[in-house]
């Protein structure tokens, strides 16, 4: 399914590069760990890093009830969310041609608040088990105080747009002559081991999914 | 040395996370590939991922001179530039006390377009090796027409501050006695081995800072 192009997410800049299938869209923002939040505060734009977490054709962001950001989302007031994949670098033979190969999605909308309830708790079991499958049934669940002092918002997927650079460098025709190496350094995200927590108890074993557990 | 904070700049949200030295701060822009670049257009704010690189106390940006990002900064809006660094996840004992350790700098002010002349090349040589080291040498130099086609922006790092999360969990006291796994799964962006471009001539050797490069 492709979500038709807005004036606002229709990707300008290099227009082949846009991409607006809600497949893409929703891989790109299920394989990041954060986003960037924007939005204005007293004529001020003001970009936060912060969670996310989607769940059909909804994004959800969370947080401190306490927190700024939510409290001025949570108005109705626009907000951009960006997330972004870098997948490496693009060495050209030319200075001018370097580049950087990535996927990154924009979604604009304004968020609506979680009414307080069944919901809330099934969407923070999401933010935990999409960064650790398998961890939401170890831990203690958040109780009446912590729900409390928890805000989610959601925003929909419908104002949503990619960009995608994949492949080798793109050279002028008379510079792949040049005697310049070229080609791509690939980025990724890498764990290393788990760092146990120095108050834990030796006799808890790293379970299966922290031991196996891969970007 | 450090900056004082301003009304802006202050973090609000869990106020000890909050650095405001200077080197801090350009220790996370030197080492942060991309950041994010929030500003407002038409009343709505817009938030793109972009390369930045910084030379004392300025951070510069650069692009295409069409691109609608630059053409909207140069005309000296406030401008809000945000950099991220995820350095591993925080697993609590509870659900409510799961974090992320992170590094990251907001940048608040407006930018200044850079008159094309000597400066230009000496920031576009820095954005080239400050990802690549040793690589400006090697290429092609950016000839007229491309500097033609190229912006660069600079911000002033006045207003700029860093929030930094690191080490275990912090649970409430109760629950250190759960029989639950806490720690931290450390992350950082890997390289895998440089992809030559198809249309390399096969007798250009791999250069030592391709083969070596580290994030």
């Amino acid at each position: 399914m492709a979500t038709a192009p807005t004036d606002r997410t229709r990707v300008r800049r290099v227009p082949h590069r846009g991409a607006y299938e809600r497949e893409t869209i929703e891989a790109i923002l299920d394989e990041t760990l954060i986003s960037h939040v924007g939005f204005v505060h007293d004529g001020q734009p003001v970009v936060i890093p912060t969670l996310h977490a989607r769940l059909g054709d909804r994004l959800y962001l969370h947080g401190s009830a306490a927190s700024r950001m939510l409290r001025t989302l949570q108005k109705g007031v626009p907000v951009c969310v960006t997330a972004t994949l870098v997948d490496g670098l693009v060495l050209a033979r030319s200075a001018f041609h370097h580049s950087v190969n990535y996927r990154s999605v924009v979604v604009f909308g304004t968020a609506t608040l979680l009414e307080p309830g069944e919901e809330t708790v099934k969407v923070l079991e999401l933010f935990t088990e999409r960064l650790v499958p398998g961890r939401w049934a170890d831990v203690r669940p958040p109780n009446r105080q912590e729900l409390k002092g928890t805000k989610v918002l959601s925003l929909p997927l419908d104002e949503a747009s990619a960009k995608v650079r994949t492949g080798p460098p793109i050279d002028d025709d008379e510079d792949y002559d040049l005697p310049v190496w070229a080609g791509v350094l690939p980025l990724a995200t890498q764990v290393a081991e788990a760092q146990p927590d120095p108050r834990l108890d030796p006799a808890i074993e790293t379970p299966g999914y922290v031991a196996r557990w891969r970007p």
